[in-house]
């Protein structure tokens, strides 16, 4: 087993994509290729000595910047780091990729190089969410706008596989973001995409609302990727929004005396809740391989997870598990 | 100053709401007429006594259920409780609607009822959101959905208005909710509603991403209403999730002797964070009078804000403020 891990992609690239390639291979005993440029990627390394044994780079000169638009950059930079990285796995040489770059351009990547499972009109993103009872998936969180409802029902099925092959779930109960519980609520497209779920094989229980992201009362929750998006982005924003004022109230509340008995253990705990980063990526579902999009400002903890995940997800024959699952589920 | 309350609405009327109501009254010295079965409403009333006493009813047979169909519901339950309140306002003997019944109800009465401010295409729902600095206005939370960018434009300039005369906010910031900062992001939608708002008199600094609703940078983020109300019902389900694992946390980390020490104050505090409902309702921007929204599901409390808030904003002018703004901006 061997990642691919896209050294050039993120806001702090190289210097945190190889910090967290490290601990990985390190703490988990994961072989790496480092793709990006030789120089930069050799400088950091040096800084970790035993630690990179397991660590070899593979050189390329271009990289797609976090602005550029994703597919014309990937079809022109064809020696970027990300299109080199899903060269590796075409050819064999690695067994998953991962990217804290442009996600854009990394799914484009992905599907240009791997190409997409049959009968998959649409790859899409699906982020594990921690819930109240246990990880929710969330798919699509954007990569695509503008949805056909047959995507969204792909998505839940692509999701369903992935969900019961990677992350242990049985029979996942699926449910299609919307604004009311009531079969017929919504727009046309969710209206539409409500029968398509209904009549397939999926253990579809209806529409659910926002706060049932969270809730355990499905385990895949599938929306249009514009949609996915926000709401991604929101629950981010306000877990960083909502523990920081809970932690500045509760301190607050506190005696001088009762602060220093207490020291600084909030912090802790604040950080916990707050750390989506121990997810680590999103994987990209519906291309003939296991690619994972990072956050561009990834902390090295969060690169270190992905890689994990990604070496986890390996192995597990996933395209050909939601191939399964697409022919079988009446959409393909 | 007559606030009308519709005592029938909300998954726990006319108990809950009446007891709101008359929090409200006894606090503020508002006036209230509450609308709906006077029976129920009395035996209420009977418990609290001399606290009473601006406290009128105005009895009427019907109820909109939750679940009917809004716009024929209240087309043909003529006597029912959310349709009175908004003739009561119609005919001056009211200055306000509060009401926590079917909120497409609410909406559809409101504007059958007082009709629409001129120019106005869609009447929205403005959700304030306690921000990091300060409020912010999410518009539409679920009036619309399928907007078009018109709609949106509209609703960046009714809520400046709004927020100009009701939040004492000056020249504020309006941010178009979308998947990326960079112009050209988003679905057609986006991108249009975008050019448009770029082009107008507005104080519109481009836009925003999900995360953005709390940061301050905004303080008017405008989107269509499905996107709005998955919004607003994903952060108000992050802040229970958030706000009880993280107390969970804490207290956790606290020896037996600290958890005595500190008792329950923490309780306070935790609460004190997931109160929205402090800002009790939703106002209805675009029609002719003023009515706000409630959740089904609200407290006493929350209905007492409401009430407040309601009392509030009457006597500002604001159909007339939104008429100039709309005609000012251009999109009339």
């Amino acid at each position: 087993m061997n990642i691919a891990v896209d050294a050039m992609g993120g806001d702090y690239a190289p210097e945190v994509v190889v910090q967290g390639a490290i601990q990985a291979s390190a703490e988990s005993g994961i072989d790496i290729t480092l793709v990006g440029d030789k120089g930069a990627i050799s400088e950091e390394l040096a800084r970790h000595g035993d630690m990179t044994r397991r660590i070899n780079v593979h050189h390329c000169e271009e990289i797609i910047s976090m602005e550029e638009p994703p597919l014309r950059a990937v079809r022109r930079k064809k020696d970027s780091s990300i299109n080199i990285a899903f060269d590796l796995l075409c050819r064999g040489e690695a067994d998953a990729v991962v990217s804290a770059g442009n996600s854009g351009a990394t799914m484009a990547a992905g599907i240009l190089t791997l190409g997409k499972i049959a009968h998959v009109e649409r790859p899409a993103l699906a982020c594990i969410i921690p819930g109240n009872q246990g990880s929710v998936v969330l798919i699509d969180v954007g990569g695509n706008i503008d949805c056909r409802p047959l995507h969204i029902l792909q998505f839940g099925i692509m999701a369903s596989a992935f969900a019961i092959n990677c992350l242990g779930m049985k029979d996942p109960k699926v449910g299609l973001l919307n604004i009311g519980k009531e079969p017929g609520k919504g727009n046309e497209q969710a209206r539409l995409a409500y029968d398509l779920l209904q009549d397939s094989d999926l253990n579809f229980v209806g529409n659910v609302e926002g706060q049932d992201i969270f809730t355990g009362c499905v385990q895949i929750v599938v929306c249009d990727g514009f949609v996915g998006n926000v709401a991604l982005k929101l629950a981010e924003g306000m877990a960083l929004t909502v523990t920081r004022r809970m932690k500045e109230d509760m301190v607050s509340s506190l005696t001088n005396e009762e602060q220093s008995l207490i020291g600084d253990r909030f912090d802790g705990e604040y950080e916990k809740v707050l750390d989506y980063a121990k997810y680590g990526g999103v994987p990209i579902l519906g291309i003939n391989g296991v690619g994972i999009v990072c956050h561009g400002d990834s902390s090295a903890r969060a690169i270190k997870n992905a890689v994990i995940m990604a070496h986890d997800y390996t192995g597990r024959d996933l395209p050909d598990k939601i191939a399964v699952h697409l022919a079988g589920f009446g959409s393909g």
